[in-house]
């Protein structure tokens, strides 16, 4: 999540062109929330208003020339797929929301500061994947699937820094060959090709897990018994409890992250927002995500500071249980009463193991500012009319 | 969780001999804790000092002549197998904790009563479980993995209520095939038969899910449109909020509780305990445990009450990442200050989710007391030599 500045023109004078309504974090690269108000009015959000997460500049590629390369080390093979090669095996879609692992650093930061781009809860967006599975191409390749243990598969973005190091970053491979995993070699977003933002031609997408594995532009993939060396991965998406500095912690034995705890937001009205009360009530919008195939169960609200708790109601996607990857939305109409000016609002979901959120962001607090998943908590005006 | 009092003394006069160091809570049926300074002790609990729950009398069942049923609705077949039929499939081991769903709920209790038993954290233990896979017996059996949605799998026991009511519960037919959920049908507990506590001669075992769906003294299982149909599925272990009373709580549409959240306590000292300081430091011994397959990553312990948080020690089975259903153990030296005479524990887990425990009971409050995951809390006294 390092944010350089790439300021040399030249690399960036190819940037595409980018929704307007999108909230500008850097532009250089280029990151960039979806507006709150826009996340709960698509369960699939529009692909000019999904969020841009960018490490570099986005790389030119063509879906006719383009082809990546399977290397399984130890076995020393090597696999070469043009975009049309990708047609031997079956196209399957998926829907899944795709999560900065630093949404919401923007209210850690408020604890003590965090190093990273200052997130509101904007960086996550919902959509429908389509690809093949990188199961069925591992096993096209030879992956033993009953030889997992400590191996890993490294994903190559197309993408590269100043010192022309390419972006990469790495899960472990039983996760990758996990049938329930859902996990994509994709083509599409929401029915068209990927956007140039979002990794076209070809994105790895893997659901449930931080955005930062769906590993962009992707260019290679390699079978290895090592983590991916980069920068990217090892320097950064580990967890650290409050009390490591960036003196004290030790990100080579630290646990990468591969799955997000569950989380949610209100996202409708906003923080300092005027509502008109219709029919003695305000409506209440959010949305609710658990990574790792997990489903929301509930949402809860409390408009008096965790006195008491009214339900939300759901909309949800109809996955099977365990492979539960698409985000869901809330809504809640909540009564006001007559004299009442400010609202306050906490927001907190339960997901299918019955985890929830943090009360408070500070012994969840950690150097990178990431996993911020305590209760969103947010203040706004009414008006009587 | 119903704690019924069975006072006719026929139905109890075969109750098997229990260790006399395991912490009673109901004698009838019979209830009772591990000791916590015994659940740090061993890394498998031994059989005689696993946590007991029971809801009725134990049955008195005899291998040589016990059978199990599987009824397949819709195709309307059945199957019987006794003991030795059993041989035909693959012998598992599994190391599993099982955990009460109101593991903790005495300290859920202290926020505002809750009906149940009082658990300290003395029901939970963990153990090495061997049988046969529950899938590899439906797929014997005719079971389509592929039409999964909306089935489910009914488990019941040969534990009857005093109005010849069977103990029965389910889980969804999807959970039950799921190869990474390691579902068994098991005859032994750490390598000897099961004890008469703890079903023999044949129990199912559902690695991550509340002990509850753990059905003892098998007798049959039932593949059906409908979850389980008896009070202990129906009317109970299912999640609400803190402001569900049992007038307003919808248990028809609460969904059950098939999977854990993450949890930790510490087990030595105990509440209370006077402690010798040795070389400055007093050591703390706990467990931390996660279910649906997620693994402890980290235990992080503060003794000033959430200022700072140092990093235990973890004693964990190497399982497969999303396979992971045994407990943790942890320890941590802490050091202790010359004049101090009392401190207190803070003690909360992440899990490979990085899911992590909320603060205090509050929010979580459920009027059955279960899924009580707070930090544990814990005052003790030392002593300076
Ligand atoms: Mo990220
Ligand atoms: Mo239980």
């Amino acid at each position: 999540e390092d944010v350089m500045d790439h300021s040399d023109h030249e690399l960036w004078v190819k940037e595409p062109y980018r929704d307007k309504r999108l909230i500008v974090k850097t532009a250089k690269p280029f990151n960039a929330e979806i507006p709150p108000k826009e996340q709960v009015e698509h369960f699939d959000t529009p692909n000019e208003l999904f969020y841009v997460r960018q490490h570099m500049p986005v790389p030119e590629l063509d879906e006719k020339t383009h082809s990546f390369k399977i290397y399984v080390k130890g076995v020393n093979k090597q696999f070469e797929f043009s975009l049309s090669e990708l047609d031997r095996f079956p196209r399957v879609s998926i829907r899944a929301a795709l999560m900065c692992a630093g949404n919401r650093r923007s209210e850690m930061n408020k604890v003590k500061p965090v190093k990273g781009l200052n997130w509101a809860g904007g960086a996550i967006s919902n959509a429908v994947w389509t690809g093949v599975r990188l199961r069925d191409v591992l096993i096209h390749c030879g992956v033993d699937l009953e030889d997992t243990e400590g191996k890993h598969v490294i994903f190559t973005g197309a993408d590269m820094d100043a010192t022309g190091m390419n972006f990469s970053t790495s899960i472990p491979l039983h996760q990758a060959v996990d049938p329930r995993a859902d996990i994509l070699i994709a083509t599409h977003m929401n029915g068209v090709p990927l956007p140039p933002d979002h990794g076209y031609p070809l994105r790895a997408i893997v659901p449930g897990a931080p955005a930062v594995r769906s590993v962009k532009w992707l260019e290679s993939i390699t079978i290895s018994r090592d983590e991916s060396p980069s920068h990217w991965h090892q320097k950064d998406y580990r967890g650290f409890n409050p009390s490591k500095t960036w003196e004290t912690a030790d990100f080579s034995t630290a646990p990468p992250v591969y799955s997000l705890p569950v989380t949610s937001a209100l996202c409708d009205p906003v923080d300092g927002d005027t509502v008109n009360v219709k029919g003695g009530c305000v409506t209440l919008k959010g949305y609710a995500y658990s990574g790792g195939g997990a489903k929301i169960l509930r949402v809860d609200v409390s408009m008096d500071q965790g006195q008491s708790w009214i339900e939300a109601e759901l909309k949800s996607d109809p996955a099977p249980p365990r492979q539960h990857y698409s985000w869901t939305l809330w809504m809640l109409n909540v009564p006001v009463k007559r004299g009442d000016t400010k609202m306050e609002v906490w927001v907190k979901a339960t997901d299918s193991n019955f985890n929830t959120q943090p009360e408070k962001f500070d012994d969840i607090w950690n150097i990178r500012g990431i996993l911020g998943n305590a209760y969103h908590k947010v203040k706004f005006n009414v008006k009587h009319n």
